[in-house]
């Protein structure tokens, strides 16, 4: 297939490699002329006018944005849509809210355009080399596109969940244990570091990614960063979040499902960016009713 | 090597085929006549008598337990004891507390002999077809019996610890992780459930586990779980807990560490297991105020 990639980032890079190696050719759309230089000497095929860009597209158009979520999707759907014709193919396959999918879904398809939402996990070496992707929006757009799909993804992580935003639905809570099992993991070798027999962290790790029930992904990427305990020691403990957390918790408490551990890994992370107004406040109190030691900034 | 096996149960026997399918010699020892039959006809060499047991074993003896932690860890031993000679060694392949390890490689110790504490994990699959070893204890003991301990597990899935505890130290740990992890993937699944999307709760798990960030052993057991949604909403929604998670937390609290998912994941198990008192009084609480209704028990 002949796919136009919008945002040639760490993930968008990587599936155009991916693309390419699966024998579909790929156009880049990108801002600034430094960028197609670097694309070009990449290998791809890279322009940053959108005329010549979609010029270069089959019919129906198949239009891969991946973008940062939020305005950036807008601009690139306004920026595209002049050019568009009915039975085109528009693919988010960034972060987006899977609610801000529904409604460009929608607007989309009140001019017959086709909008799929793609969640896409794995990280950068997923997105290279095999990644996971939950889709949602026409099935008929989806069908079309199954091959390419699969061809992305690592075998049986492909999936289509069903009407517009469901792709972006499935994502989001996935990120939402994902924050949880990576605080869960963070916890456990807390302990261990702090443990009296000074145990080796990384072995830990590795043995754990071998046969036990907590192996996978994520424990793979522990032991990864465990290999330098220093440089795991030389950042600041400060843990940002990127909004499907965020989504998560708001979706569960709309529907009313406790999702404990995964609001608490949230509040974790916001813990981790706090300004420690409230335990100053707390140490206060403490001062105030007993007497305890409440020490001053130095 | 030659191995006498103290509990042929749902992990022991597993190990027991796993240990002579790699061509070591297995001789069982078990306490009913209906055991020894079953075990038997399993093709295995099993018996009641501990004398002849223990005489079927070369010097050193080399003696895997894999009875429940507790008091039978120590029932054994006493009932081992007896018979043993300096340089034989006891493995502990249960859940064992580390700190019941510690004293009991101690008391061991005095004896000459070498008590090995091995937390083992990867359930009742990959005792069969190749654990995860988490081993503590005497690093010569532990170093005479790595090839066995590397016969039973899977590729990199065998680790020394250091000092006696260090194994059950580590599996215990594994064990608090697993705890949120578990916990985690429950609470995103409840979400995708109560949606109004009407999910494929299976397919999602699978894709899940192809090339995600969250894809790993657990979230094979998730797929594997959903497979028949009847057989799920069948159960009674409570869990249980055997210990390690627990003594996750106490470890934690002796440390002063901050392991609030694995506490809340602890939490959330004896939630489902709680009579309900918190909640009715939080009912009559908000009925007394502000006289919210305050539902009887029918």
């Amino acid at each position: 297939m002949k796919i136009g990639l919008i945002g040639a980032g760490k993930m968008g890079l990587g599936l155009a490699h991916n693309m390419i190696r699966h024998g579909h050719e790929v156009v880049v759309l990108t801002r600034t002329a430094s960028r197609v230089t670097a694309l070009r000497e990449e290998g791809l095929n890279a322009t940053m006018e959108t005329k010549a860009f979609l010029e270069k597209l089959d019919t129906p158009k198949i239009l891969w944005m991946m973008v940062p979520a939020g305005d950036a999707v807008d601009d690139t759907v306004d920026l595209l849509l002049p050019y568009l014709k009915k039975g085109d193919i528009i693919i988010d396959g960034g972060n987006s809210h899977f609610e801000d999918s529904i409604s460009r879904a929608a607007f989309l398809a009140s001019r017959e355009i086709n909008y799929l939402d793609v969640g896409t996990s794995g990280g950068m070496k997923g997105a290279l080399e095999g990644a996971c992707l939950m889709v949602g929006g026409p099935r008929e757009a989806y069908l079309s596109l199954e091959p390419l799909f699969k061809d992305l993804a690592v075998e049986g992580g492909c999936g289509y969940f069903g009407r517009a935003g469901a792709g972006h639905y499935v994502k989001m809570v996935h990120n939402g244990i994902e924050y949880a099992m990576m605080q869960a993991i963070s916890e456990g070798f807390d302990i261990l570091k702090k443990s009296e027999y000074g145990f080796d962290l990384e072995k830990i790790a590795q043995v754990y990614d071998h046969g036990s029930i907590i192996e996978g992904f994520l424990m793979g990427i522990t032991a990864r960063s465990l290999r330098s305990p220093e440089a795991v020691e030389a950042l600041m403990p400060v843990v940002s979040s990127s909004g499907e957390g965020l989504w998560t918790v708001e979706e569960a408490l709309r529907l009313k499902v406790p999702v404990e551990t995964i609001a608490l890994s949230l509040f974790k992370r916001y813990s981790t960016q706090s300004d420690g107004f409230g335990a100053k406040l707390l140490s206060m109190m403490r001062y105030e009713f007993g007497g305890h030691e409440a020490r001053k900034e130095d």
